[in-house]
């Protein structure tokens, strides 16, 4: 295929070897936490029928559709919104929940509940790319689903499990933030706020405007007075590691049994998590978290990373009451969702985050002549038998070039076979005929031992690429 | 999301937690297979532009185009393809080759060469949907890419590694079938053929045709004399697990320069490859396999499953003079293409293949009460610690029926804390004091032991749910 270069396509990101690496260690990483809290892997198809996309409402200028190059283009140009069109017309999934609750509804009948799953997957959005904003990226998503209650203590469970995976990752320091929906609603009912969601949306705009423009927004857009503004923004001032922040609200003086309620689950998240807590990794109680557009009825979830906070949320998450419903049974769901491409693209660029090689390799077999190939692939199969991912020389270049080559790529070890006058199995180190033996070069400190190919391992650490985490 | 019960999507296939757990195995023994190797992960984005796409020719008519739902329908419906809509419409990738190719030229700069890749991706094809046939599906692909020039030994070393990776999969069994292009071009011009290529169509149809058919299109399409025909049906015919085809081809009587080196390239992949050859998977030189449509330049791959040959080859590939090219430097390749979905979904259907259990969990911590909820989750992390997957009972319930909770998900084991007078640690073992110490229960022998949390540990094959292959 002959064509000029290629430019890359905004809000696509895509990522070098040694960046894939990463991701690959990080998504492992969260798989092996998820697994070993019991959470099952599920995949979605990545289309949906746009009925389906179109269930949530406010997001559907974002979704991408489908239509076959050889479709009648008739068919789709028709810009009705027919019930037809909607259910024939397939679109690419923008979250993993939509997805999830669907997969739930149609296979109901086959899982068991409550269901634990973990989902690691592509999403779509046709959003004006920025940064931490792309068009297609990976969510790792985790969610508890029962069929008609669901206890709780889920709520405590998928947050553990979230704050240990995270806690877990090669990031800068991360701060998880619970809130409840209970506690503030029941606040702001307690307080006589007549229109509760509007407080709601208001006070979900809190880290990114002015506290005077919130507070005006409270009497124009909310009805609030000033007492009651006061009291809102007071509440939303509240933030702890602990569960002292219970007493600081009982201190605002308002009472109301929905927002003890919240206070009570709150502090159960927040002391169930307290193990995670490292300086590294922090859990919080903070009350101005209100995720105004979700339909979340309790527990919610958001996450900040230090450094990188015109982010946003870069995990978040709670509880619906009814995440799926087929109008007999609802299914209610708690869950979060992180952004694995929101999170890794930013250090990447920065420079931030990275591998130590860009080829698994951790040992290059130099090659003596082109006749020893056959050979030098013995001694790599015997390395591979052990676990150990080795490549043979491409050329068989003067030794100096192969450790260059070698060089390049990050391979820390560069094997000498012994010469060829030796037994050729590949696997001798004894060299009573006075050929040279098999050696190995650490080629970062230029030591070089006499090594047995059937019994020689580098360190733990040189096995496979490492992250690397400059400047962090 | 209240709604009528979901149905599937035809050609989308999706599986359950415990199928799921079998592909995801699979996929990681590719990987680590891969990685032995050297070959570095790489992922491409979902989309590429029309005119890329397009640049194989004949594959137009599978492409999903992509259209944002709130985007300009006139731009779209346009049904001009202008250089402009080619390169401004973005499609689903059909193949992961063609992205490939691309990310190979975007980063030439950024890459080391000759560059081993492997990649497992979705990709998507509006084909009709039939069994082996996905409108949405996995691949596993591996390729070298050189810059100018690529040494022929990566042509052995990618049949090596994708037999390695495949004789290690949990499948009925393969045959890794190999040929060359140079063989059989340089043998059809040695007999006399005019029109090389149009012998080649027929040929790639030989296992779909009675031999007769074949024959008299060969007459007929590629005007051959009945004993030109013969002698490519004779080399159509031979096939050897070693290099005895060599001395076959030459009981032939005929001679070509290109016919001799297509016969000493092969014979050096199937030596190559002969390490690897077990009762469950071979490789061998069949001269029939000549992947008429596609570009290939020498070696090509073709691989059946047994009990399966309907799905036709499940693992394709070969080598391209020219995989990618900016006009001024060219990028041979070589490399092969495992169909994942097409593999393992025909195996699901049937229920050949599944695994021991739909949740990961080795263990389910009985709950004697709610009020010992924490208490059992010390248990849980105290197994977790050491790596074994771990739940605790939603419910108090009576312990026949947890017991029975953890059978109907396959959870081997189900532990039984220490009764709650003890020390609450979780970690204790030691009963001085007449309370019942920690039990555990191997629930389908029955066997129940006292175990201590902190030392326990489950069979290794119990571990992490068991591949299972029912009747195979």
């Amino acid at each position: 295929m002959t064509a000029p270069k290629p430019t890359p396509l905004s809000g696509f990101p895509e990522l070098l070897p040694a960046e894939r690496f990463v991701e690959l260690q990080v998504i492992d990483q969260l798989r092996a936490t998820f697994e070993l809290h019991g959470f099952a892997p599920v995949e979605t198809r990545a289309v949906e029928p746009l009925s389906q996309l179109l269930r949530k409402g406010e997001i559907d200028k974002e979704v991408y559709l489908l239509r076959r190059l050889q479709a009648d283009d008739e068919a789709v140009a028709s810009s009705a919104d027919g019930p037809e069109r909607l259910a024939n017309t397939l679109g690419l999934h923008f979250d993993l929940t939509v997805p999830f609750a669907r997969y739930v509804l149609e296979n109901a009948g086959k899982l068991e509940f409550p269901f634990r799953r973990y989902q690691i997957q592509k999403v779509w959005r046709g959003e004006r790319p920025q940064e931490g904003r792309y068009r297609e990226f990976t969510q790792a998503d985790i969610d508890v689903v029962a069929k008609d209650v669901l206890a709780f203590h889920h709520d405590v469970e998928v947050a553990r499990v979230m704050a240990e995976a995270l806690s877990a990752l090669p990031l800068p320091a991360l701060r998880l933030q619970v809130n409840n929906r209970k506690l503030i609603e029941g606040f702001y009912r307690g307080v006589g706020a007549g229109d509760v969601p509007a407080v709601m949306r208001v006070i979900d705009k809190i880290d990114k405007l002015p506290a005077e423009v919130i507070a005006t927004m409270l009497a124009d857009e909310a009805g609030l007075t000033p007492q009651q503004t006061g009291a809102c923004l007071a509440l939303a001032d509240i933030r702890s590691a602990d569960s002292s922040f219970v007493d600081r609200v009982g201190a605002l003086g308002i009472s109301d049994p929905l927002l003890d309620e919240g206070l009570s689950e709150l502090a159960e998240v927040i002391d169930g998590c307290a193990a995670v807590d490292t300086d590294r990794f922090t859990v919080e109680a903070d009350l101005s978290i209100a995720r105004g557009l979700d339909y979340y009825t309790g527990t919610v979830f958001e996450t900040r990373m230090a450094g990188f906070e015109s982010l946003g949320s870069i995990c978040s998450g709670g509880r619906y009451d009814s995440l799926a419903s087929d109008g007999r049974t609802s299914y209610p769901g708690v869950g979060i969702s992180l952004g694995v491409t929101r999170l890794l693209t930013p250090l990447f660029a920065r420079k931030k985050l990275t591998a130590s090689r860009s080829v698994p390799s951790a040992v290059l077999v130099a090659l003596p002549d082109e006749q020893s190939r056959r050979r030098c692939g013995d001694i790599a199969q015997s390395l591979r038998s052990r676990g150990i991912a080795t490549e043979v020389s491409p050329l068989p270049q003067k030794y100096g070039k192969q450790i260059r080559f070698a060089e390049r790529r990050g391979i820390p070890f560069v094997w000498f076979p012994a010469s060829s006058d030796a037994d050729s199995s590949g696997a001798d180190v004894s060299r009573a005929d006075g050929g040279t033996p098999h050696e190995v070069k650490d080629i970062r400190s230029g030591e070089q031992v006499v090594a047995d190919p059937s019994t020689w391992e580098p360190p733990l650490e040189d096995l496979r690429p490492q992250v690397v985490q400059p400047g962090l």
